[in-house]
């Protein structure tokens, strides 16, 4: 194999991996390609839930014909026993001679123990083939393992101004179909959708993904400090399916959602309101690997105050509100320039009458080589 | 001549017209290509100020070869002695055989009278090849004559979330050089850089193009109702060249900057500001054609307002300043969304590490449209 024909399958198995997102909490979403004399034998990427894995997948596709080929797995092949044998000894079993690895696994049931596994029985094992598309796509999990937070997107979507409503809180249509549509598709990127109380009360958003046929809604997270919330809220009517989890402060009288399915994440209070790292924190722990904020204001701005938004989606439309009208992010306290939070530009779309725009973290890829972050 | 060269021939003038935008006012900047046996022999664009017209520098680089060709014109020649004799006259009188128009010219003075000139003259005329294009292009032109007011674009270069400054006022270097070079580059093709006396206050701005080796700069317009305005403002160090036009209530007392070189213009006053319109009406009776409009916040909110902006152009910083920071517009007075200034899309793009977007008015090619709107 050419490092050329490398790199190419292992496209492949990330593309293939990136189906997952969203959809396989609280596992990282693999993808893997099984290549024999350059011919595609089989693929896999991790199913809804977590389970089969990708390596298991593409193998079963491959059958007897594994046995000589070559293996593109995105994450390090897992090498402890769980609910399933481990990778490492499924593709050793199958007779496969070679394994391609983009990243490995900061797990530390796996952390080299799938690679050392695999070269024990004298198969070949090559690793960092397009490693950093790899961690950008696996974040949600890796910042899970290694900063105990998943991976957060938090989406703005304004007047070319920065406002999401008129004073009298009128807000509705801002942006267009293919605007709205987009967020649907992002939401299901996301293992779980996530606005504070105030959204709730004032537009009581199901937070479902809709018109996109998708199998797997992505969990509902509400953050709300005291817990004062519209019992008849529309995320409970399907009986907390998808999950809906209750980020409050510890003692919170939470009962009136916790009795319709909630679950309550009790979390710590900073500045008067839920520390939002502590929230993540109380995510993570529940397996959530990539959450998808749509606000509101405070709660947008308190991820970005913390340095805890890894992207940022801005959606403008073509209108003017003014400066009495509602401002898509709340209060900072950023007094000086330099100290406001910065973001690089990833990509910049028109959307049907609107703009997109995707800034990511300056830091993202540093935060993300999380041998050289925690050395 | 086919339709197809037509339409070639008349992309070719309207190019070369553009050349002359910010650089020939009071006039319009027309583009002229004269065509001889599907060769092109004159070319010209209307001088820095206004003369010598497009079709006077096509005709002398043609010559005598100029008897017999056709001329491609994007306004429609003028009829009327001036400072020179008309266009329409030397077209004749130098054996053009046809003259293909892009628009017609709305000064009364001309309106229909140079296309009749040539046709009483035998030349074939034909007009409304990229009629659209060229109505776009001469929009400063033809809304100083039909409305009375000068072609506007708004810039307005603010953070993510539309703030152009932290709550103390720190502002400088929110955008990058690329995008700061761009708007030196839209300063030079317009006639005039207008600001409210809050910027003159805060930044005292010279509002000169520079590093661009332009040989001819935009004027100054500051708008201030009362004229309390610094005295040894920048822009007034130049002793007023290029000219400063201040607009002001009737009866403040702006001796101190009109004994430095600056034009008083004694404009209406509404809503406790300098009405907007008076203040561009005053500008185009003084020849301005095109402004573009830097701020500050209340300046831009009032010309919104108005609905007196054709072109914004908005840049964002990848940065976050929140809510406390000083708004990029200020307060409008709009209740409904349904009353939102709206905008149509232009075009969006990176601009090094920032964003640009451009947005038109959306009934920008009915109100340029002056037969009709006139009718």
């Amino acid at each position: 194999m050419t490092a050329q024909s490398d790199a190419r399958y292992m496209a492949l198995a990330l593309a293939l991996g990136r189906r997952g997102q969203g959809r396989v909490w609280p596992n990282p979403q693999v993808g893997c390609v099984i290549v024999k004399d350059d011919r595609i034998v089989g693929r896999g990427h991790t199913a809804d839930g977590g389970r089969p894995h990708a390596e298991t997948v593409a193998l079963a596709q491959a059958g007897t014909t594994a046995a000589g080929s070559t293996a593109y797995v995105t994450l390090e092949p897992c090498a402890h026993h769980g609910q399933t044998p481990p990778c490492a000894e499924a593709l050793i079993a199958a007779g496969v001679k070679r394994v391609v690895i983009a990243t490995a696994d900061p797990d530390p049931r796996v952390a080299g123990k799938g690679e050392a596994m695999l070269r024990a029985a004298g198969v070949a094992v090559e690793r960092g083939v397009h490693d950093r598309v790899a961690r950008r796509d696996l974040a949600g999990f890796l910042l899970r393992v290694t900063r105990d937070r998943p991976f957060v997107t938090l989406k703005l979507a304004c007047s070319l101004d920065g406002r999401i409503a008129t004073a009298a809180g009128e807000s509705q249509w801002i942006t267009g179909p293919q605007a709205r549509r987009a967020v649907h598709m992002m939401r299901a990127r996301h293992d779980a959708v996530m606005v504070g109380a105030g959204t709730v009360r004032a537009d009581d958003p199901s937070l479902t993904v809709r018109d996109l046929g998708i199998t797997r809604q992505p969990a509902r997270v509400v953050i709300s400090r005291e817990g004062r919330l519209p019992e008849n809220a529309k995320m409970l009517r399907d009986g907390a399916t998808p999950p809906v989890y209750l980020c409050h402060q510890a003692g919170a009288d939470v009962s009136a959602w916790t009795a319709r399915g909630a679950v309550s994440l009790p979390c710590d209070v900073a500045a008067g309101q839920v520390d939002p790292a502590s929230a993540l924190a109380a995510l993570a722990a529940q397996g959530i690997t990539r959450v998808f904020c749509e606000g509101g204001g405070m709660l947008g701005a308190a991820l970005l105050a913390a340095e805890l938004v890894d992207e940022l989606v801005v959606f403008n439309a073509g209108m003017i509100i003014g400066a009495e009208g509602i401002p898509g992010l709340g209060a900072m306290g950023v007094d000086q320039l330099a100290r406001s939070p910065r973001f690089r530009l990833d990509r910049v779309q028109q959307m049907g009458p609107d703009i997109m725009h995707v800034w990511t973290r300056p830091d993202l890829d540093q935060v993300l080589d999380w041998r050289q972050s925690q050395a």
